[in-house]
């Protein structure tokens, strides 16, 4: 009873026609990472499969995953094959609605400050990100996260949520599994939500996103800008009831980023700090300062020589990295 | 001393010849499942490759397989470079031969009721699938096994076996780890067979099949036929010594099966009626009874808005799903 | 503020001009392993992903890696996208550098002996295989591997390193949990290393590889000829300090390996002798004789017929496997 509509991209690209079809992308990097007392060799090479159809009435609908967005057996939680890796999503006039491993409605009108390094940070523990309350892996305890995008003119209209859902079912996982000394589960059944709204000119834009889970909530604010070859971004994030576990009960109150760029023809220098301050419940304050700086330069066809150092109070030392990463 | 033959499906087809080939395609599908007491969030995103290939002589081959079968470290049996997921076959004029995690000869005959729903099912835990006893993971702990399939004429003849060995060997999964209070493994080392016949005519088929493992046997007999864009199907399926497993000794006697479907242009409606009867060692026989509807429109393009209504004694609730699904 | 360039295998080969892109290729088999008691079926299917590019200088650069090499949560020593499995590189006028799971200076040069059978030697254990000190998955718990090669005229010059370091640092992994007897991690943090050079004719070739890690050499020595359709393949190996662990403290000593084929149109004949002399601490030394022979018929198209038989002392059986391998 099922049409089943087969179709490769190779098949419809040659026959000159738009339709459902599956390509592919990949990336890849190799160098060496400077963990602060050795220097250590690290690569990686990665596939992307990038679905994409259009509707008879001109609804696009598409997917995206990687390779190793599928750990169907091991892990349940990092699977496109149930959710919650990769994302897949539905968009027409009215808007886009994806479903999956999404970012937060906060985190899609704001994202992070400036990647460096070869590694594209993760060399330095990926500090160059914000912590946002929900979505992007937060709350996948629910199963997946839908993400809805509207724009009109200049003005983007964002809204995430979870389901408020914490049991599985079937090909949807949950998590109620771990359970604290009262025997209820200790994550969440509460809906994660995020909204947020952004205003983007020729060459600068504004944010404001609000995110809630539970009693913990953010206010995201961010901007950029981009002249001259120079992008600068900032970021403010404050956090209400956003406790990050442990005995110390540790307490994140705000965060403050600061992105810095330059791009002179195949160079491209990239800056960021960032301050992010903590309350304990039986300590004073204390507050966690980030630096990286990166440069890199374009060799064309896809590879981007690259190299970065990040000092940062959330590791012991500083480390850097060095290599060279490619598109295919 | 190895002459690999390296061909992308591009290359192939932009030279314009057929040759061995790798062909991508996809499904995906978003929505909301209704589990009884909630809606929770379900979607997914799959890609297969399509291995094809011709031999100088006209022998056709192939291997079909999705990314989410590929489990190698975390799952033996659920690996298509282990023989465990996915298949391969050679075809000529002799037949098709089939290995990995085929379906058994039955199955292939006479298959399941229609799937309903975004989910094709999966929401109601799959239901309108028959249980057969042998193949498409029924007993991968002896590895993969095969399937041979001959037509002539309206006439197709069908025989699926595994190896009738449990023992691990290299590459090939075995197994022979759990055992019982008498140190035997647990896991049956007799061969699990299956054969069947299906007549085909224009407009209607009838098929009938037979399955044994150990002392388990299984005849299930089936018959579709469509008129009118009205379709229906009926399968009865007979078991003797099929118990599955527990303290209770439950054994599967028998399921009757009904399908009915109606296509009008983009609409098709869907439905099931299915009952199971058990036998208890220590209770009176007992009968589950399933009960499926389901309504989808084709949007064109490879994408299809789809729910069902899933009622089933396996369930204690009444369940239901409404979503999208798509081809790629 | 990053440019990610997506292309795919097709969208650029329709476009008619070399860049990026990721392409793919399959192999797959199916057939019966006799092992030494049963007869299994035994198959699997896969896929590669090949990447490439160029830079507008002219490098070459790319990756590959299979989807079986993706097992990102369960083992993080199979995973792409961990450095662990395949490798990516880099090429030009000044050689050729990859990283990741790299085979050593030695194993590149020399290799193994011919693979018999339609599993290409599994069936037994994979005895064709030489025991390389280095690389190709020896030492991983110091994460990927490096391997530079440069060819001119009719030398090529080999070297590989592990980067000596086996903590984890994100993306890369390290092997520091299993600790002896004085909590010093088991896995050795020293550089595994191993350099060689190669003469090549028209017809034949001698190389000479050395390797070392810890205490542990090896020199390997190696020669081939082909004429008139023979092949002749030896190898010879000195390994010193070269403990297989155990509380029997296996030494091995060195191994002697010869291989022979003939090929005849669409036929070709291999087979394939070993020996392996160990030291025991606690006995006397022993040889370890394996023989393998083998039969292939190309069937054009990527199908190839073929069947093996090994008998070795490492196994308890003489073991066979007959099917066909597949190349898409």
């Amino acid at each position: 009873m099922k049409k089943v509509l087969f179709a490769t991209s190779a098949l419809v690209l040659s026959a000159g026609f738009a339709s459902a079809e599956v390509a592919l992308s990949g990336d890849g990097r190799m160098g060496i990472i400077y963990d602060g007392n050795d220097a250590q060799f690290s690569s990686r090479a990665r596939v992307r499969f990038n679905l994409s159809g259009e509707s008879d009435a001109g609804l696009s609908f598409g997917a995206s995953f990687r390779v190793d967005h599928e750990n169907y057996s091991s892990n349940a939680y990092r699977s496109a094959a149930r959710g919650t890796a990769g994302a897949i999503w539905i968009s027409g006039t009215y808007g886009k609605l994806s479903m999956g491993d999404t970012v937060s409605a906060s985190e899609r009108a704001i994202g992070d400050l400036y990647e460096v390094g070869y590694t594209d940070g993760t060399f330095g523990g990926d500090v160059e990100e914000i912590s946002y309350l929900t979505g992007d892996g937060e709350n996948l305890g629910q199963g997946p996260n839908i993400l809805y995008e509207y724009t009109i003119n200049n003005i983007s209209l964002y809204a995430s949520a979870s389901d408020g859902v914490n049991t599985p079912w079937f090909d949807t996982p949950g998590d109620t599994t771990d359970t604290d000394a009262d025997g209820n589960p200790v994550d969440s059944a509460d809906v994660a939500w995020s909204v947020a709204g952004k205003y983007e000119a020729e060459n600068w834009w504004v944010a404001l996103g609000y995110g809630k889970h539970d009693d913990a909530k953010e206010v995201v604010l961010g901007g950029e800008g981009t002249f001259n070859g120079f992008s600068v971004k900032g970021i403010f994030a404050k956090y209400d009831d956003r406790f990050t576990g442990g005995a110390d009960a540790e307490e994140l109150k705000h965060t403050y980023g600061l992105g810095l760029a330059y791009q002179w023809d195949a160079i491209l220098l990239e800056g960021f700090y960032r301050k992010d301050k903590f309350d304990y419940e039986v300590a004073d304050s204390e507050s966690y300062d980030s630096f990286g700086i990166g440069a890199e330069y374009d060799l064309g066809g896809g590879a981007i020589l690259a190299g970065g150092i990040v000092d940062t109070d959330y590791l012991d030392d500083t480390v850097a990295d060095f290599g060279i990463k490619f598109s295919f």
